[in-house]
């Protein structure tokens, strides 16, 4: 399968990881951290602050993820208490334009979505019901 | 925040649902069956030989959310036996040009992902040998 619409057909290998990958950006908190930090540099409770819903163990975890990829660094300033800065490394910075891609069809087609989850359901419903 | 980068800001509860949109598209299998539709339609069984390493359970659940958000339609023809085709929906080809758009990214920068990830886990490593 090509995942990629380039012209060199991937190999299963390569399309298993090509498909970890999108696993990991698609992930709802990776992707709001990275929009976040796409205006600039900010500390772990800006982020809390800024990401609405996310835990601090979520967000301890999506950012040290983020972290070991190479897409966001960490600098500790040793003040007292240590301040911890949080930034898009240019790799990080390089996924912006995909990822805000992503984020405008999906904003875009929500309302159609919804309305076809909601037939789906209302459909399966009275399937249901007939059913007894 | 502005998961978009449109000129609207997201409310917290429209930030959270592009979230889950963009978890739900992001998610392996649902990236890689899409992909795969973009070529024309496709019965189960084909689906299942051409996503390596999906299981019959995945491939099920993947389709049937697919089907829940507009995206892909089942259709069965009555033959014996009944003959399933899956096909993408308007809604869900135009998902194909940002789905692709992350797929190239992704395929491009796997080697530097991939490299960070060694050095973090070395530097962790190392790391965990000194403190003890």
């Amino acid at each position: 399968m090509d995942v990629t619409g380039s012209a060199a057909p991937l190999n299963p290998s390569e399309c298993q990881r090509v498909g970890q990958v999108l696993a990991r950006v698609g992930d709802k908190w990776t992707v709001m951290v990275i929009s976040e930090l796409g205006d600039g540099s900010q500390r772990f409770n800006e982020l809390r602050r800024n990401v609405p819903g996310v835990s601090q163990r979520m967000l301890t975890l999506t950012l040290k993820n983020l972290e070991r990829d190479g897409l966001v660094t960490r600098t500790v300033t040793p003040s007292v208490p240590p301040r911890v800065d949080y930034a898009l490394t240019d790799l990080g910075r390089s996924m912006l334009v995909p990822v805000r891609a992503l984020g405008q069809w999906a904003q875009a087609h929500i309302p159609q979505m919804d309305a076809a989850r909601e037939r789906y359901d209302r459909i399966a419903l009275e399937g249901s019901i007939l059913d007894r």
